[in-house]
Order: C-alpha cells, then structure tokens, then sequence
C-alpha cells in the first residue's frame, strides 16, 4: 500500500532495537481517515473471504479493527485483553505471550462465549515482528475451534521471523506495509 | 440515550463491588454500528463545539474515540498509554490513576508533541465512577495547556463522585447514560 509506505517514510522515526514508532498515526496518535483507507486496503485483499468478526489485541489493534470492520459490514470485534482484571469473566481462553518491546510475558485471554465454534475470524494488528501476538491469538482462536480466514497487518517487519511462523501455520497472511530492514533506514521488501 | 439503557438492561451483567460488565458490545466484544450511534448522540450533544482532538485512556475508549471521531469531521484521537513502554517517547506528560476495578496505581502519560496549547480537546471514555481515569486525563491536558472542551461518558455510575468531580472542575460533561444504583438490579437516574 504505497500511501502507508509514503506516510511510514514520512512519519516513522527509528529507534534503537529495530524499533520503528508510527506514533504520529497509529500507536498513539490515531488518523482516522487513513485508518478508513487501510480499512479500504483490506477489504480489497480479504474480499473473497467471509468474515463474521474481527479480532485483535489491545491496545493499538483496537483503533484498527475498529474502523477496519466498518469495510467488513460492521461485524463485531473482539479485542484480547493483556492483563487479568477483576472485571473479566471467569470463562476464558488464555494463552502466553512475550513481549520483546516491554521485555516480559504476559498473559491474553479472550472469554469464551465471544468466539463459537467455526466462526470465521480475521485477525488484524498494526506490527508484526517476532509474530509472539498473532501467535498468541491464533493459540486462542483455535481453542475455541474458530475459523482463521487470515492475518491483515499493517507494518510486517520482514527481517524477523512472524511472518514465516504465521504462513508456517498454514494461515493467510496479508500485510500492508513490509520492511526489509531498519538498519539506520526505512527500507521496504 | 434511550437505546443505550436499553442494551444495559438487556445485555448487562451485574458483579460485586458495583461492577457493570458491558463486555458484549463496549469493553470485549464491540458492537461497531451501535458505536456510530453514539458517536451520533455525541456530535448532536457537542453540536456547539469546537472539537480539534479527541483524547481518550486505553483499551476501551480507544475503539469509541476512534468511531466517534468520524461524526466530528475525522479529527485526529490520542490514547493516553497506561504503562511505560520502551517505545514510547520521553517527551512525555504524566499524571497517576488509581484503579479501582485492578486495585493499583499507575501512570498515564501522552507524548506532548500531540498536543498543543489553546488546542480543543473533547475528553472520551467509556465509564465515568470516581473519575480517576478522567481527572488524570484533565491533568495531563491541563499541564499542556489545552483547551477543554468537554468530557463524553458512555456510562456514567451517577452515585459515585467522578461526575461531581468533572463538574467541580467547570468542566462540561455529558453522559449518554447514568446508573443511580447496581445495588441487586440496574436502575437510571
């Protein structure tokens, strides 16, 4: 998608790790007009697929799914949670997951009468790196026996190893923006 | 809002300590067209306003700014982040929340370059019970010297104090829903 390209250039700054922050739009800052055009952008790419929800992880997946869903005929989204709370029902699928950026595990969890049985599901994120939250959230979607239709991410960093583990798991996997390297620059695959 | 009462009534569960779980269509599992009539009732309540950003808390404000921005002409949102990741910028302002729903303190903190003094600033949240959450919000404008517009509660637990709270600070608040009492059964004001 060149115009997120063009926006990743424009915007994105570097930080040590390989990490790139795109606060200026979508981790922190949210443009909802353009969050529309990505909406847009999946649709295209998902458009032989049915899609009965969308399903993310808190919190920067949120704002996507969101507006993303609108493209998909308002279907519901359900975002993973990071973080027991006491307001959390008790019937939940759980599973693990490390994360490099905040250097600790954490657990997510999805409660169960949200997800049924062969429900197709499409899971989107705004990073894919390391994959440790898409994997997390496909560990959970299986429990629940759904259908994963497909992974839409906005920013695959493709000199990690997410999205290899994601296609390894026999799943779709389409992503707007592609990095081949951080290495002092932006450069896209 | 009377179809908002309404989906309290029928799709709102009751737990100790006063906790309404609204997790099938605003706090889990997001009913995304029901959003938009929100954002709807919001744009008509602050028809007289001019809002420049919304600012929210994550997780769940962020997917109701996001929707609602749409009916105030796709102005940008801003989540204030919860915890201190390592990508976040230093620039930052903070303010500290106490949780009543996890039990703890934490920090809330937004990049400053996202918001800017004399900007309009229209508060969204998905809850309103002590106003911890909004008053940190209302603290971290204040310190950037933004301009205040209005604070927009979904839910708004009347018999606690965070409206009074709001109000005591001159703040305009509109809530789209307001509990007078979870004490067995859910009763409105």
């Amino acid at each position: 998608m060149q115009k997120l390209k063009d926006k990743i250039l424009k915007e994105g700054t570097l930080r040590e790790n390989n990490i790139l922050k795109v606060d200026s739009f979508l981790n922190h800052q949210i443009d909802i007009a353009f969050m529309n055009e990505i909406g847009v952008e999946f649709k295209n790419r998902f458009s032989n697929v049915k899609v009965d929800k969308i399903v993310t992880i808190e919190a920067s997946g949120i704002a996507i799914a969101s507006i993303v869903s609108q493209h998909f005929g308002n279907v519901p989204v359900v975002f993973a949670k990071k973080t027991e709370s006491k307001n959390l029902d008790n019937e939940v699928y759980k599973s693990k997951v490390y994360s490099y950026t905040k250097g600790k595990e954490y657990d997510i969890m999805i409660a169960k009468k949200y997800i049924s049985e062969n429900e197709n599901i499409l899971i989107l994120d705004d990073f894919l790196a390391n994959g440790a939250a898409a994997l997390g959230l496909i560990d959970l979607l299986r429990q629940a026996k759904a259908n994963i239709v497909g992974v839409g991410i906005v920013i695959e960093k493709s000199f990690q190893v997410g999205a290899e583990r994601i296609i390894s798991e026999g799943l779709r996997l389409e992503s707007l923006a592609k990095i081949k390297s951080l290495d002092g620059k932006i450069e896209f695959k």
